[in-house]
C-alpha cells in the first residue's frame, strides 16, 4: 500500500472515535474476580492465625509465621528467616532498600551510598518504576542491552569487574517487563558468580512475574539465592515479589528474599519505621491460597484470561508485519508485556498517531533510563485489560500506524 | 513501715508468681472486638467505593477522595489537598518524611538534611519511637522540659530563633505519650509564631490520641495548622494521626495533615516507593465510621473500658503514696499513659523489684532521648491492656517498689 492509502485507512479508523487503551500492565476485572473470595475468608468471627495469633493488634514485624512459610516457598529460599513480608507493593520494599543503602549502605558497606556518587546498572528496555528510584536519588544509571536470555552478561562483566561505584543491578528475571523473556542458566550463574569491584554490590531480582506462565510451556527460572551462596555471595540478591498480579493490585502481598544477613540488616532497618504489615491481609492470604500449590494453581486461572489476549495481540503482529522486515516482537510465555521494535526514529510517531486513533499505549521511551529511548525505537505493548475485540481494533492502529511512520521516515 | 516490713511484704508479692504487664501502650482485646464489624463491611459482593472506584487495582496514590473526607475532619484541616493518607501506621510516615528529609529535603530546604548535623528538639519525657528516629539517622537531640500545659517555650524559643540547624521538634500534643497532658492555646501560638532560624524547620505534631477521651471532661486543642497559616509558616506543621488505637493496631488506616504545598512535596516523594495504600481497607474504615461523628461515637466505647482502668491505677497511686511526698503523677484526661515520678535515682530500681515481682513496665529511659532519664526519675505506666484486677496488683507492686527504692536511697 502506498502512503496515501495507508493514511486513507488510518483515517477511517480515527472516524470510529475509539478509545483503547494498551498502556498499563494491570489486571483486567475478570482477573480481580478471580480472587473475590479472598474478601470473605475473614470475618468478626474468624480472624486469628492458623497458630492462634492476635492479628488486630500490634506486633510481627516481618511477617505471620505462617505467611513467611508461604512466602518461602514463593520466594524459593530456605528458610523463614530468608523472607520478610512487606505491605501491598513490592515497589516499596525495593524503593526503601534503596533509600536506605542511600543514608546508611547496606550491611557491609563502608559508608552510606549517598556518601558518593553511585551507579546502577540498567538491562534495557526495562521497567521505568526502577529508573525512577535511580533518577530520584541521584543514582547514574548504565543501560546494559537485554538479549533473548537476559542482559548481555559480558558487558555487565567488564562493567562490574572495574567499577567499585557501582552498587546495584535491577533484573526482572523472568517474563521480564517489557520483553516477556527469561534469563537463561547461564546468565543467573554469570550474575552470580561475576566478581564485583564493589562489595556491597547487590542485585535487585525483581521477580514480579515468576509464577505468571501463559501456559504449561514455561520458563523455569534458576535460583539465585543458592547459585550465589555457591558462590560465596550470599549476601549479592535482594529477591522480590508480590500478589499484585495474583490477587488484588491494590491490596495484596509484597514480600523480599535474601540471606539472613541481608534480611537481618533490613529488619533492623524496618523497626524504626513500621509495626509491621496488616496481618489480616496476611491471613486472608494464606487463607486462599493455602499453600504455595494453591496458588500456582490459581495462576492457571490468570493464564486463561491472558493466553487469548497475548494470542491476539501477537496474530494481528505477524499477520500485518510478520515478513514485512519493519518490526520485531517478542513472544513471551509469561509476564504482562510484548516488547514491540518498530524502525529506529519511529516510536514516537507510532505512539503519537496510535493515540490520534484513540489507541493509548506506553510513553516513548518510558522502558529507558531518563525516558530516552537511543533509537526511539521500542514500545512496550500491555495486552492483559483490553477485551479481545479491543486488541483486535488497537493492534490494527498500531500495526497500520507502524507502516506509515516507516513509509514516512523513508520519504523524509 | 520500716524498709524490713516492706521488704516483707514484697516478698509475699513475690510468691504469687504473678506476671502482669503494664508496659505497652496497645488496646486490650475488648477494645479491638468494639471493632469487629469492621471484618464484616467489605465482602466479594460489594467492594466498591461510594463513588464506585474499583478498590482492588492500583491506583490511588493518596487515598480514596471519600477517606480522605473523613480524614480532613479528624485532622481538623481545611481541604482533602491537605491530606495524605498512609498505610497502618504514622510512624512510617513519621519515619519517611524524615528520611526524605534526609536524603532530598523539605519542599523549602536549601539542601539534604543530610548534607550538614542536623538537630531535633525533643520535649521529655517522650515517645521513644520519636526520639529513635532520630537516633537511626543522626539527629542530635536537645531535650526540653515539658510542663503541664505543653514544652517549656521560653526555652524552645531561644533554640530555634539561634540554631538554624535546628530542623524539628516532636510534639505529642493532646494527652501525651507519656504524660497525658495536652498543650495550651499559648503553647500552640508560641509554637506557630515563634521565628525559627532554619526557614525550613517542621513542627511533627503527632496528634496520636487526639480523639482518645476518657470521658465527657475533655482537653481541647487549638488548631496548629490554622495557627501556622495566620503567622505565615503555612509549612512549619506535618499533622499525624492513625484509627490504630480507634479500629485495629495493626490494620488501620494512617494520614498525615497540612499545607499543599508539603503535601505535594510528599505526594510527589511518595510517587516513587508506592502504588498507594489499601484502597478496601479505606473503604472498610469509611463504612464503619460513616463520619466523623461516627467516629466520635465510637471512641466513648473505648473510653468505657480505658476510664476504669485509669481510676484504679490513680486510686491506688493517691491510696498507696498521696501525701508521701515520695513521688508525683499525671492525671490525664484522655490518651493511653500516666507518668509516675519516683524520686530521683530510683525509676531504674522501682522497675526493677517490680519486674522481680512479676510486672513488667516500660524500660526505664525509654521516655528520654537516648534512654537516658538524666533524674533517673520517670516511668511510663500504661493501663490499657490489664484488667482492672491485675491493676490493682501491679500498682500495689509499684506503689511498694517505690517505697522500698526510696528508702533503700536514703540508707545509701
Amino acid at each position: 500500500m502506498t502512503l496515501d492509502q495507508l493514511q486513507s485507512k488510518f483515517e477511517a479508523f480515527k472516524a470510529k472515535k475509539l478509545a483503547l487503551d494498551m498502556s498499563r500492565g494491570k489486571p483486567s476485572a475478570a482477573q480481580l474476580d478471580l480472587s473475590n473470595e479472598i474478601l470473605d475468608v475473614v470475618t468478626s468471627k474468624d480472624y486469628l492465625s492458623s497458630q492462634g495469633t492476635e492479628t488486630r493488634n500490634y506486633g510481627g514485624l516481618d511477617g505471620l509465621p505462617e505467611t513467611k512459610e508461604l512466602f518461602k516457598d514463593f520466594l524459593e529460599v530456605s528458610t523463614v528467616e530468608e523472607v520478610v513480608i512487606g505491605g501491598n507493593a513490592s515497589l516499596t520494599i525495593m524503593h526503601d532498600i534503596i533509600s536506605r543503602g542511600m543514608t546508611h549502605g547496606m550491611c557491609d558497606s563502608l559508608q552510606p551510598w549517598g556518601k558518593s556518587t553511585i551507579k546502577f546498572i540498567c538491562p534495557v528496555p526495562g521497567y521505568d518504576r526502577h529508573f525512577s528510584i535511580c533518577q530520584h536519588f541521584g543514582i547514574e544509571m548504565i543501560p546494559v542491552t537485554c538479549n533473548s536470555n537476559g542482559p548481555d552478561m559480558d558487558e555487565i562483566e567488564e562493567l562490574i569487574a572495574n567499577d567499585a561505584s557501582i552498587k546495584g543491578i535491577w533484573v526482572v528475571p523472568k517474563y521480564s517487563n517489557p520483553t516477556g523473556l527469561s534469563c537463561s542458566d547461564e546468565v543467573v550463574d554469570r550474575l552470580s558468580t561475576m566478581k564485583a569491584a564493589a562489595n556491597d554490590f547487590r542485585i535487585f531480582w525483581d521477580n514480579a512475574y515468576g509464577v505468571h506462565h501463559l501456559s504449561d510451556d514455561n520458563d523455569v527460572l534458576k535460583n539465585i539465592l543458592t547459585t550465589c551462596k555457591a558462590a560465596g555471595n550470599s549476601n549479592r540478591p535482594f529477591i522480590l515479589c508480590s500478589t499484585s498480579k495474583i490477587t488484588f493490585a491494590g491490596a495484596g502481598i509484597s514480600a523480599v528474599g535474601g540471606s539472613v544477613a541481608n534480611m537481618d540488616w533490613y529488619r533492623g532497618h524496618l523497626f524504626f519505621s513500621t509495626i509491621g504489615p496488616d496481618k489480616l491481609n496476611q491471613v486472608r492470604h494464606n487463607r486462599f491460597f493455602k499453600n504455595i500449590e494453591g496458588l500456582h494453581n490459581h495462576m492457571k486461572k490468570h493464564a486463561s484470561l491472558l493466553k487469548p489476549r497475548f494470542d491476539k495481540t501477537l496474530s494481528i503482529l505477524e499477520n500485518e508485519l510478520g515478513g514485512t522486515g519493519l518490526a520485531t516482537w517478542t513472544q513471551p510465555k509469561g509476564g504482562y508485556f510484548i516488547s514491540f521494535n518498530v524502525p529506529n526514529g519511529c516510536a514516537k510517531r507510532v505512539i503519537s498517531l496510535a493515540a490520534e486513533a484513540g489507541v493509548k499505549l506506553t510513553g516513548a521511551g518510558a522502558t529507558y533510563p531518563y525516558k530516552n529511548d537511543p533509537n526511539d525505537s521500542n514500545i512496550r505493548l500491555a495486552p492483559s485489560c483490553p477485551t479481545i475485540e479491543e486488541i483486535e481494533q488497537a493492534m490494527q492502529i498500531v500495526c497500520l500506524a507502524t507502516k506509515i511512520a516507516a513509509l514516512e521516515v523513508e520519504v523524509v
